[in-house]
């Protein structure tokens, strides 16, 4: 018998990842060309040409058991070092390797800080739309996950309910910016907003709250657009990042956590957070690849590819009646279902051989989301699809 | 303020992964060949060649979105195919591609086992002496770890005591062999004796008992040795197996699980684990050591180097005047330490410049564990401090 716990999530299981089965389903009947898998966050654009040539240089130049052997459980302290140099740099902050956790992904960073923090029952607050992986991520310290409803309009944080939800047990706030699903990058005045309902709050109730970023999608910007870096913003801001979508390694599982020293208590939370690395049975992030990114820490993959697609997506879909805000950010187009139930248009484009996943999905029922990594052409070929599709309802 | 929960380990930080801190400070000020680290499980013998030919071959022959890329969460399905085809070739069991599981070294496999079947309260059995993270990993699911006392004679398993410790909440039993940290090997005849008190407590009670056998030292085991494949005497098994010795890869985090069909409930342990493994953060194994795996599913590392070592070592010990079993797998002596306080002995040890980690780690106080996963000429330069500390007591 399985964990009691784990029914549910067995029964449940993620739509975005029975979608993925799915797409690979309907591919082995009509063949992949002719399915378009807008369903799951995995760059089609290829790694930068760097990696390889890193991946090529470490093996000629570093001897096997350095490479692949184990390191401390935060990771190297030279690949640490490049990491809070080069955001010293980017962002004009004042870290070191000691404020830095190599992690298995953002998604291993955001557990390995969440062990760390969270005594059961405690909150964390989330705003819709979010990551649903969160609610499990929260449920694996039986944390208590909180929602913010969304504000439909501009898809920034619902700010005054935000501070209505605050409690003595919030312990945790997490923002993903640029956002998973909207493509809505916050804006620097809606950090400065939220930063100063925590500190009020801090005050309030005597109390740390700390403020998770989850930014796998920082790289991936349009047109110049700003992301700020939030530890600037409020003293307990932690930061997981992620390389998967920056450097197209998703597969590769390599982020890195930063807990800087203005963070309350920072000591302990770095030795918990290298402690809570090993014990999570994560060890250490994947050694060959941490140095690789070492190597790549300036590299960047083909983000005109991803705009070219925006473009064209949300052109198209905007003049055949979709609604939906222009993302900033990220790859992912955050569209109103035409029908009140979104799975209903979801099982309709299925028809038209589209794959798409509900907004429920983050806690936002009545939208689908639509991940644009995928080929150009898909877009093209999808486009009399989605055309067909609006006048269906 | 960090979690309750982490303080504790805050504190009692792992004594293991100190002393590798501890080895780095002494090898600062002493120079790395004159500090004699015994105390971490860090293979010193390079990957086989085909490790890196594998690399290189990918590269060439593999898209870049294909070998970073996502896949199912569970593994790429050719991968786990050559892991299946390799067991059924070497153990004559009868498994598919669906029966594995690629995970993030043993140590991730072994969270998501755990996450899989634990519900908070249940039990699981270990025998001393026993890898200490064990006791971390079955707390994060909120189980009761229950420690049979060790055989010191032999150090096989208690099995009197085993039998008497079996209660209606025991949910799993994990074993280790070839064992880290005695290098014993469990015999068949313990492994059919286990396998019947099993048996015979499911009856009794009603109840599912998975028996979880942790394999990372399978292929590290000298003069031919066997070590039964523990499926083919208990149906309730699965395996957990990791690349970090076998293919000196420990800093890589892969592995993977077995969940034969017929465990109970297979489907639904099997469908809980790939969802456990996204879940808890891993989402994948690191992709490309998965396609390079594949690829050297019958290389080998030189174990040869390995039993040079263990032969001095432990030739030499004996000669020395210490008392210790002869092991036959792993890389690790455990041995009695002169003095009833292990601590002791470790401390004198330092003053040698000679690192080692006391039995109390491993529920087994009054031994020490010395890995001989070292140069050869690192055992050479470290036994007249052997010799001469013994003598102290």
């Amino acid at each position: 018998m399985i964990a009691d716990k784990m029914v549910d999530f067995v029964n449940n299981s993620s739509a975005i990842r029975a979608m993925f089965e799915e797409g690979k389903r309907l591919a082995a009947i009509y063949g992949a060309e002719n399915v378009y898998d807008f369903s799951l966050g995995n760059p089609n654009v290829p790694a930068p040409f760097e990696v390889e040539k890193a991946i090529k240089d470490i093996l000629l130049e570093e001897d096997s058991t350095y490479i692949h052997g184990y390191m401390s459980n935060s990771g190297y302290e030279d690949v640490r070092g490049v990491v809070a140099s080069s955001l010293n740099k980017r962002f004009g902050t004042t870290f070191t390797e000691k404020n830095i956790i190599m992690t298995v992904g953002a998604a291993g960073g955001l557990n390995v800080i969440l062990k760390t923090l969270l005594n059961p029952e405690e909150e964390v607050i989330v705003f819709a739309p979010y990551f649903g992986e969160y609610r499990s991520y929260v449920g694996n310290y039986n944390g208590k996950l909180v929602e913010i409803s969304p504000n439909t309009e501009t898809f920034q944080p619902n700010l005054p309910e935000f501070e209505e939800k605050i409690t003595k047990k919030t312990k945790a706030v997490i923002v993903n910016t640029p956002n998973n699903p909207t493509g809505v990058v916050y804006s620097e005045d809606t950090i400065k907003k939220l930063s100063a309902i925590l500190e009020k709050k801090q005050q309030e109730f005597g109390t740390d709250i700390y403020l998770i970023s989850d930014e796998p999608y920082r790289e991936l910007v349009y047109n110049g657009v700003e992301v700020p870096y939030l530890t600037k913003y409020y003293n307990n801001t932690i930061v997981g990042y992620s390389f998967s979508k920056s450097l197209s390694l998703p597969g590769e599982r390599i982020g890195y956590l930063v807990i800087p020293d203005k963070v309350a208590d920072s000591k302990e939370v770095l030795a918990a957070a290298n402690v809570a690395t090993r014990i999570l049975g994560f060890v250490n992030a994947p050694s060959l690849l941490q140095r690789v990114v070492a190597k790549c820490i300036n590299a960047k993959c083909n983000v005109e590819a991803y705009n070219k697609n925006r473009e064209l997506l949300y052109t198209s879909l905007v003049s055949y009646g979709y609604q939906c805000i222009k993302p900033e950010g990220a790859f992912y187009l955050f569209v109103k279902s035409p029908v009140e139930e979104e799975k209903i248009f979801c099982e309709a484009a299925k028809k038209h051989n589209i794959l798409i996943v509900g907004g429920s999905s983050f806690g936002c029922p009545g939208y689908v989301r639509i991940a644009y990594c995928v080929g150009y052409d898909t877009i093209v070929k999808a486009l009399p699809g989605f055309k067909a599709l609006i006048k269906e309802f």
